[in-house]
């Protein structure tokens, strides 16, 4: 029975997208609903987006975010009003004609971002630098119209956070970018054991109405790189648009400097991609809803499942989250579901185990096996729980290690590419003919910038001219 | 200063509308968006959600249910499925025709209620008494098309929970929407200080598609009543018209017995009509995100602001949410603008409460000032914080009591509505006629017939036939 569950899902070497959606399905992340693009989440699904909203909504607020809830709809002309944001965004909006029965005068956009909306309330409530900083952040959904959508990854609606800021100055401004940027990476580094590679996207890449964006990226267990998180520095280009102003210290009127930042339900698609196996899913310790599960073994042999539920009791005092599970099924189908579930930690009691005091812990990352004593196995946990989230952060570091090359060859750096996926670093010019070329040539594209740019050539491979920037490629979801 | 902050307010009982949309403003809770009926909620309106939701998702959790998150839209085809649903919600509804630049084959609802979805959701997923119960919840917005809008009250966008449940049978299921409605009551009475009227929702009142509707209403500092949560028995209906069965123990296939029920950002607007007065919001101490703050008399006197933030770290450490107001602004503008805000607790620390080693503390419910000993001061915060909670509490009931009359004569009935609004109990013969008799002789509605039916007269008042129910009547928003 247990082999029949884990066949049910593609090896994950022999077709990673069907196996990515495999485990979606199997591990009941999610369910497709019956408008394209709409995905259910799931119980399974939806707790592990609590786990990531909950970590950062705490950081968010010891740095001084407050949350708000804006409107679902801008008006059309209200969306129309800072022209980049509206080229970048137009196209994938979905727009609601018709409320309560009549066709409506303005039509009404689905929020696919934010910045419209805040910036009309900041341009209301900001007076006077008394008022400043201001820094909002919601919790809610958008919608982005999608033509090909997968899981998480891409979809018509997806859940997310976005943050607002405003600042008196440019240099604050560009600290909060930072400041945002680090938090993001610390989800990453001691929540989901996911390295990311941080830099600044180039022009091309940057988000519609940005001056800078920054970018956390991972890296999947496929070589393709996925961007999991943005801050952008906005500079005052929407201030100007939207006649934000503030009366400084020295009288004098001015536009503030403004900043958003978001980060979504693709990093569920990441949990998946970087850590997951051909049984399942492999979730990292602190995301876990789940962390430890006991299975008893012949739990119908007398002293069984009181020993589990005893075991239970002493490990939840460590502050765990652990389950029993005491289903009728047999110990073979609960493991092979447990690890579909990616459960961190799996515990066994058998009758022979309470003879000799023992039972059996077993990592689901990498199949470990340690027997333990019973009475002490309770403290070994928290400990243990850690031990597994350094092991899976260094597991998917050395993915990223073993997968980044660098080149001064353009024509190494396509071979590179078509051989085996991974991030490329290689220097760049600057012009966006160099980096429109390696997408038609390759199919990568530039994943960004990032903050050491010591130089690795002085030439651009692709033209010859002078490089400027260091880049990592790669190809990417 | 102070005075004009507080004379910014309408008198509340001038003209009780005003005095509402007035707090809603200047105690920052709402902004009216762009888009009529779509409000924007500011971060201390947003705080008040938090702090509802906090508390009923933790209730939730521990009696078993689970948070789902279901797409943002209905394909019209599957909104359609349910006859007396359909007609209820049809009229209210935003409809989505065009995205991606292009005309939708199928329009798409913005969710104004998920029943469609979650009964589509559950007909894929159960097909054994073993897939059940099944007991969701979703934290989400909704939209209903509405003509007239009040902040909080009526909005063409809001924000609630909605869970929808599936039982094995219909006891299970019955049991379901009376425990979420104690849950719903215990909110009120444990942590928003509001005593509920509750009962069951007559035909005419109840939710589109239930067989009953149970209903948690408040009464307002006015006299009207606010319907604050509703649970629903829904029976077969969703499961019959969703195809939605599972082969029972006995083998034979049935359709489950389902429930949902639902309470919303309304809420706040409850809080505020039932505890606010002339200087502005107040707000009871659990739900308050400050509960008590501590203002400094003459702060640049040496040891003053020293001594409020000291007292601060050791109310910090009674758990306790606490702040000072260290600002520029006179001690008298800082009293009215925590006033505004409803924070339960004020602290006031002068130079000359330092020299007697006290301090200054006075309830914002009822102006009550007392004084304290400094060192001892924080360990009276919590249970003062109680007991500001009972008396909030008690002072709400009291209200409701006064304002409850019966009547067996239907002339009077209306002579009582015209005089005072409040709640009227009254026999009624269970006609629809009836009902609709006297909502327009009186604008009144039926807000419920409560669990205790002992009857106070024999014949309906309305129309003389033989009375089947009491009914508590009673204009309402």
């Amino acid at each position: 029975m247990a082999k029949k569950l884990v066949k049910e899902i593609t090896d994950r070497n022999s077709d990673f997208a069907k196996w990515y959606t495999d485990v979606c399905r199997k591990a009941e992340l999610m369910d497709y609903s019956d408008a394209k693009g709409f995905i259910i989440y799931r119980p399974y699904g939806y707790a592990l987006w609590e786990g990531i909203k909950g970590y950062l909504d705490d950081l968010f607020k010891k740095t001084g975010h407050q949350n708000v809830y804006m409107p679902l709809v801008i008006p059309e002309s209200l969306f129309m009003k800072e022209a980049e944001h509206v080229e970048g965004f137009a196209p994938e909006t979905a727009i609601i004609t018709i409320g309560g029965n009549e066709k409506l005068a303005e039509r009404l956009i689905i929020r696919p971002t934010s910045e419209t909306l805040f910036c009309n309330h900041y341009s209301r409530i900001i007076t006077s630098y008394r008022d400043l900083p201001k820094k909002y952040n919601q919790w809610c959904s958008v919608v982005r119209w999608e033509k090909t959508t997968r899981p998480f990854l891409r979809g018509s609606e997806f859940l997310w956070q976005e943050g607002h800021t405003v600042h008196r100055d440019e240099e604050e401004a560009r600290k909060e970018a930072f400041d945002i940027l680090e938090i993001y990476e610390k989800l990453g580094k001691d929540f989901l054991a996911i390295p990311f590679i941080i830099g600044t996207k180039t022009e091309k890449e940057k988000f519609a109405g940005a001056v800078n964006t920054y970018t956390i990226e991972a890296l999947m267990h496929d070589g393709k790189a996925l961007q999991s998180g943005t801050t952008h520095y906005l500079g005052t280009g929407f201030a100007e648009a939207f006649n934000i102003s503030f009366q400084d210290k020295d009288g004098k009127v001015k536009n503030p400097y403004q900043t958003s930042w978001g980060l979504s339900t693709r990093l569920i698609g990441a949990v998946i991609m970087v850590h997951g196996d051909d049984s399942g899913l492999v979730l990292p310790p602190y995301l876990a809803p789940t962390q430890v599960i006991i299975i008893p073994i012949q739990q119908k042999k007398p002293g069984v499942l009181e020993a589990c539920v005893e075991l239970k009791e002493e490990i939840e005092k460590q502050g765990v989250r652990v389950e029993i599970d005491d289903s009728d099924k047999s110990p073979g189908w609960k493991f092979a579901e447990s690890e579909m579930k990616g459960i961190p930690l799996r515990i066994e009691i058998g009758p022979r185990d309470l003879e000799n005091n023992q039972c059996v812990v077993v990592k689901r990352y990498n199949g470990e096996k340690t027997t333990h004593e019973i009475s002490i196995v309770d403290e070994s946990i928290p400990p243990l729980l850690q031990t597994i989230h350094d092991e899976m952060y260094q597991r998917a570091l050395m993915n990223v290690l073993d997968n980044t090359k660098s080149t001064e060859d353009y024509e190494e750096f396509k071979k590179m590419i078509k051989e085996k996926p991974g991030y490329i670093k290689m220097m760049w010019c600057g012009d966006r003919d160099c980096e429109l070329k390696v997408k038609n040539d390759t199919q990568a594209t530039s994943r960004c910038m990032p903050f050491d740019q010591t130089p690795i050539g002085k030439k651009c491979p692709i033209c010859g001219e002078d490089a400027k920037h260091l880049v990592y490629w790669a190809k990417a979801y």
